[in-house]
């Protein structure tokens, strides 16, 4: 038997807004310690990790690990039918081919059981090693969003260049071309509004904006983005999810974008 | 000669938002007593109707009873062009073919005549009689509203079921089930956030979440719903208008969704 | 060389927005004096003049009188990446092919420059003379917004009528009309919300709607809107931009419709 109990239950249905358009289907891994998926998006291009640790539940039952293949379209269109105040219970009987989710509402007067069939899903958990990154930017989480979707009007890849100075976003399209530039910021009143770089050696990598678009539906899980780059490496988009875990999205870089930048345009 | 003036203008706004998607024409029988109207929807489904009490308007004059055919969508893009905080008065002449919308803004610097062509409409006035319910429902709208949403994001009907205790609202479709329990609860703040059930005996009724959901279109209209059911009946989805009068939804109950219901799923 | 530092980048913004869907592509013309602007919308019916006086601007320098011409549509795209609070700076080197727009943010954090790709344009400037009009219409521009609006669900042309006591707002279509009647009325708490009248003789013209529609996008740009009318001039509806100018649009008179309004309706 399995049971979860999250008295934020927001934090859930914000989960599953940041991942249901990136994947359709995914197992979600339910252990003793924690609840958690990985999952390549439906183009095989970028690979989404989700972890909520066990510690951020208020109560959290799992006795033996086990594995819930879901739809996450119809698994959010079961969330959304909690209240934002709603406590969020997900719970499972041993055997069972299907998935309850109950939402208790804070003066407890209103309480719903949504129970939804549990899929079979093939998947193949891939090992992410720790690594070293040349360059590990961190920045408001709605600034990075601005960003990207600025750029897409612009252009369709992003070329992210760090410096000790700062972080440049660039983009060309046909109407012109656009440079952003974050200067690294740390003396602000507010921690979460910093712009603060560690970096290795400067790194300069080129992605496809609407894989970085879709990243940024993980903005209201956290006010800080943390991206980490290195030239051999699938960047990382990581949003913490307070006191519980993250939510993070791997994308390599595109290879052949990144020479056309230095070419000389035809 | 017929002139109705009406300082809280939004309300008859919020009116012809409430019925308007359900019923395209409609006859608004205008007598010394108020302004009433009763139409079935256009699939001849689902009963509305509307009363108007002559004392809740500032000036009301009907020297002779009269019923104008009007275009209930033509007549609301008339509404929407007056201010919320507008006076409206609908004026006719005796014998005439059009009927006349003013506003006056708050400040009387702002003054608008809209007239329209009415329309011949047969139409039968049904007799409603009086009936007894099973059970009484009083709830918050919003509650109601988004219970009615909430669901059809699962399935097509929902079952209400009443007890003692609560009031249940099912539903089931391809991707899962869904139950809502609103708890009987009279013990509130404000008086309209309260749940109250009046009931004679148990009942379980089944109704297309479709009308429902257009039903919901009165919610503007109060903060609290009454819905009335009886298992040989059709339900009742009552919206009163502050100290006017009232628009009433009938819906006959699904039989043979109810049978379904009791089956086993094949 | 040019360069020109606009503070309130927001006003930039604004007024582009009040015209890239009245004209697609134009050539601003930058003087000592000022940034100007005059095209005819894409169907050679109204006509848009801009101006922003060199004063109006932080910084203005302008070595040489150019031309320089912009797709509007790809003006207003890069525009909408600058933040509100952003300061702008629209820069050109002699006998460059671009233009490029700089965005900083208040706190100078992030800098951002956008080029674009200058386009040829043949334009003709058209003399517009200073002329004497039969009424000046001055009032609030949120309500000429309203009423344009308004009026657009019943008909497709608007008949203004200007007498010393008002102003009339006429409009005639196949679910009925509508007359909306704004009171001249200086006793006002605010001047901006003042209807104020200035007439040497009555005048009744006739305007197509989807036009009036159009110039209300500058609404936002000014409280009031000035409407100056004369039986024989196109109609110029004027939107004054804080310190540094205006915004005018310029409309002929249906004189066909005028003749409509006269006759019995068939």
């Amino acid at each position: 038997m399995l049971e979860f109990r999250l008295v934020q239950g927001s934090l859930l249905k914000k989960v599953l807004e940041s991942i249901k358009d990136l994947v359709n289907d995914a197992n979600f891994d339910c252990s003793a310690t924690g609840f958690s998926l990985q999952a390549m998006d439906s183009s095989h291009v970028a690979l989404v990790a989700l972890l909520l640790r066990a510690e951020g539940f208020e109560h959290y039952r799992c006795d033996r690990s086990i594995s819930m293949g879901m739809n996450l379209n119809n698994m959010s269109k079961m969330l959304k039918c909690a209240g934002n105040d709603d406590i969020i219970t997900i719970k499972a009987d041993d055997g069972s081919d299907t998935v309850t989710f109950m939402f208790e509402s804070p003066t407890q007067d209103k309480i719903s059981d949504f129970e939804m069939k549990l899929m079979d899903i093939d998947s193949e958990h891939l090992g992410i090693p720790d690594a070293e990154y040349h360059a590990i930017v961190r920045m408001p989480s709605v600034e990075f969003a601005r960003i990207c979707k600025d750029l897409s009007s612009i252009g369709d890849t992003v070329v992210i260049s760090v410096t000790k100075e700062g972080v440049k976003f660039s983009t060309r399209g046909d109407i012109g071309s656009a440079n952003i530039v974050c200067r690294q910021n740390t003396t602000v009143d507010k921690p979460e509004e910093a712009t603060v770089i560690e970096m290795n050696e400067p790194v300069s990598l080129t992605f496809a904006l609407r894989y970085m678009n879709s990243f940024t539906k993980a903005t209201p899980l956290s006010n800080t983005v943390t991206i980490s780059l290195s030239s051999d490496l699938p960047v990382v988009v990581e949003y913490k999810i307070a006191e519980m875990g993250y939510v993070r999205f791997y994308l390599a870089p595109k290879i052949e974008e990144d020479e056309d930048e230095t070419k000389p345009q035809a």
